[in-house]
């Protein structure tokens, strides 16, 4: 397993400096900050569902791909030096019994609730956004400065004790003679969600509205683009109301925890 | 997840006679049998520990790259269709106060004392072994007919919870001009323990005589030839003895189970 303490040769800075603006306040969504550095979504359970959660990413790894599980009761990770993780993300939603109760840009006070919980913080798709804009594919979220568009799918997750749910994805609008390489080089990384789960038909997985996305916001898509969809880690929180968790804290979609790792330590 | 219900265009009648020939006592070690079918390591513990043992291997995932999770209570799984995990392994052991307490062919005694049993079944790097030989890489044991010898280093894993133990490798000699070759060739199998994780310098690793392996078989080390250690998932049966793990049920070393998956489908 990748950790900071591995990586001493790199100037975390960028990282570092992005956790503190957030831990002191800013609320804005992640895509395109402290560029090279790896961006993880973040689910908080008590000890109690921890076990189902981490068979829920066992099973469905391309939704799911763990990077760092927190032991019971730290809020601290292997993947960022001195992170609090109940303060760095800019915006946390709170879910109780399947419900979204609370976006608040601070969950210390929700997270004293428990003694015992544990964090896990997983793959995001932006970490394989800087290679594809390196070879020369448009990511029109960060063109628009917006947040990725995401998609609750008909996809079923396989289930795993008490959760279950549907598979939420990310879209790009991608040029037909790109999207071959935006496959390929997603697909170089899979502990961040790899490869495409579905390219072009959105009906196909439900998506009725490719205008309306269920999180973050609409992007353009332009003549000879075809919508290109990845598995996102914001499928937890599809299983957290899917399943009625009775308490749940996590990172607000598009609005992620940053990492001191380097993109490139998940290339395969 | 790989499961064999997406395999349903395969013959797996090689594993599945594998399989019969075992639950009805035939005690041998696994290397060549049913060559092509992934074969898999196995450890069995309590509900109670599989949290624990979960993030253990997800913090090992070169040691304990897991294929399958059973869910509590169940004896089946889906790498293999109407196995019986009770019974189909050629040897079990079975393990109380992380001390070795029986080696039997039948576990479904030992495994009717606990209602909640949960099952993982781990990658085994016989499943390269095949596309190493087929690039003409010798595989010593198989010419030899014996089993693969594992050793205990002096490694430690990432703990996890009441987890800890040092890293099980397995040996394979390989003749110098073929090593990198050998490397290549298991990288692509990410999740079956992948590339070696140490190339000769046997003492390094706290290995002291290589001709006196600490599970299965001493193999001839030829002249020009460089012994290769991959890391083993016999590394959860070292956590069982460190730990003290009240109870599990595991293979023996080198009995392993067969699974209906082709070899080539964990091919990265």
């Amino acid at each position: 397993m990748i950790s900071f303490e591995h990586l001493a040769h790199v100037d975390a800075s960028p990282a570092r400096n992005a956790r503190a603006q957030y831990r002191n306040g800013l609320v804005e969504p992640t895509a395109g900050v402290a560029r090279g550095f790896t961006q993880a979504n973040m689910i908080v359970l008590p000890r109690d569902w921890a076990f189902d959660f981490l068979l829920y990413a066992q099973r469905n790894p391309k939704a799911c791909p763990v990077l760092d599980v927190s032991d019971p009761g730290s809020h601290t990770t292997a993947l960022a030096k001195d992170a609090d993780l109940r303060r760095d993300v800019p915006l946390y939603r709170i879910w109780r019994n399947g419900k979204l109760a609370e976006e608040t840009p601070d969950a210390s006070a929700a997270w004293a609730e428990h003694p015992d919980l544990v964090s896990f913080l997983i793959g995001c798709s932006f970490t394989f956004e800087t290679p594809m804009a390196e070879a020369g594919i448009e990511i029109r979220h960060i063109t628009d400065k917006s947040n990725v568009p995401m998609y609750l799918t008909n996809k079923l997750c396989q289930p795993a004790g008490r959760l279950h749910g549907n598979m939420v994805v990310s879209m790009r609008p991608i040029r037909a003679d790109r999207v071959a390489d935006a496959a390929t080089i997603s697909g170089r990384f899979p502990s961040v969600h790899g490869s495409p789960v579905h390219v072009g038909q959105p009906e196909a997985i439900g998506i009725s509205d490719i205008s309306r996305p269920d999180f973050g916001d609409p992007v353009r898509i332009e003549p000879g683009e075809v919508p290109v969809f990845w598995a996102c880690g914001v499928t937890p929180q599809a299983a957290v109301m899917a399943s009625g968790v009775p308490f749940a804290i996590t990172h607000a979609p598009g609005h992620m925890f940053i990492t001191d790792i380097p993109d490139s330590a998940y290339h395969a």
